[in-house]
């Protein structure tokens, strides 16, 4: 274990540039997770193989023993509480963190049944990473990002998956630079085209005048469609849909949270 | 229409002080909320009584043609964007708040029929503001803070109920200041007394072991149970519940958000 002192040290500047600036998360493919039990699950194999742990960062203050079980070649950095809290998302910080390399896999998607959610530019990361989390909790097999949705990799999604994101499969549209095409579909088509060409029915979310959510029987290939935020699931999305649910609701609020949304739907379909 | 120039305005340092301090909010039992709809929802008559507009306050961003129609006898108080961004808990603030005044409202269970909420202990303020909005969306009738909540007038609880707040009765156990004692019970036991009395059942979310939420009948008095996001719910509670339920998870995640988790059981119960 190595223990840093130098605010200016580079590895230190490395770790505070993945936390900070996502171009500097896509140029590397890394990003940082915090938390023991996060980590113990990229160490202990437990996790998809597309995310594998490259270094860990720990504060003086932890001792070692609560620590996972690190490969013993996995290079470990040690560092003041002081430059901890300031690498932490966290309010009040677990004092491990490690630095997570994503290598990302074509598009896959089961031929033969499958629940999938589709998230229509979703802005909210705190959103974003309690879907993820749900997704992974009810067996769903990916989540597609449409359109201009906050990003995966950002702390605030990461922490809000509660250490969940490493056993998600996460899909986005293909961005224009060619180090990245092979993850993802190309065109905003594309990923409709393939999904229609393998039976799968894609289920719009919707606030009201859907199908009933308890009473609807879903098939064994599964879209569901959460919108964003503030104006839902865009017309391109609702025209290509083949059926749109609502969950019956009897109060005085026009919608819920967009996770709360999804999880539920999540929940009903996997019930 | 007032404008406030001054950072150093009594009036500015009193909005300024409500948003910082929750001892400002406590012995003044006013709190801030923004957004036009939300306080449209107050200035229309919609919200319960016990909610307030007392003042309100708008950016010189803000056009008044998206004002909501204010009583004309409503104190508006106008400052620069820059002022309202201090006060915003928003990233991007809409440029509209008022100050509310919350006037404590005896505890009332209904007698022959009802649904509650009871959280135990929760500390996230998202997960409150968001277990709150749907509680409202589910027609619930009450929420119950049971032990060391996160409080219910912090501008980050009340932005994430999203206008749903003053259609909420929310209630905790009677702070031991005189002044503050008509709301809520006296003591612990008081508030499980009540409702036994009411016959009504406490039924308890758990990760393991519950009776399925999608397979279970749920009786016309039904108090619904969240935890705390570490440790669950307590000992006692667990010892006075009548029931357990757990949601159907099949994947590889130990548990859900706190508010996603109360969210699905409570629509599952109002399905």
């Amino acid at each position: 274990m190595q223990t840093i002192i130098s605010k200016d040290n580079a590895k230190l500047k490395a770790v505070r540039a993945l936390v900070r600036s996502k171009k500097e998360r896509q140029e590397t493919s890394c990003f940082v997770m915090e938390g023991v039990r996060a980590l113990s699950a990229l160490t202990d194999g437990a996790a998809l193989p597309q995310y594998s742990l490259k270094e860990a960062w720990v504060s003086d203050k932890v001792a070692t023993a609560s620590l996972p079980r690190f490969d013993p070649d996995l290079p470990i950095f040690q560092i003041s509480h002081e430059f901890m809290e300031q690498l932490s998302d966290c309010h009040t910080s677990q004092g491990v963190l490690g630095v997570v390399e994503y290598t990302p896999v074509p598009l896959e998607i089961h031929p033969d049944k499958g629940n999938y959610l589709l998230l229509d530019r979703l802005m909210d990361p705190g959103n974003m990473g309690t879907l993820i989390r749900s997704a992974v909790a009810f067996g769903f097999d990916g989540v597609l990002l449409h359109g201009d949705c906050v990003e995966v990799f950002n702390p605030k999604t990461v922490r809000a998956t509660m250490g969940a994101l490493p056993f998600s499969n996460v899909w986005k549209q293909a961005e224009p630079a060619p180090d990245s095409s092979s993850n993802g579909w190309k065109n905003g088509d594309e990923i409709f085209q393939c999904l229609e060409k393998l039976g799968y029915e894609l289920v719009s979310t919707v606030l009201r005048g859907g199908e009933n959510l308890y009473e609807m029987e879903f098939g064994p290939k599964t879209v569901l469609v959460i919108g964003n935020e503030a104006s839902g699931i865009s017309d391109e999305i609702l025209e290509r849909s083949s059926r749109r649910i609502s969950i019956p609701m009897s109060g005085n609020v026009e919608s819920l949270n967009a996770a709360v949304a999804g999880s539920i739907c999540m929940s009903a379909l996997c019930r």
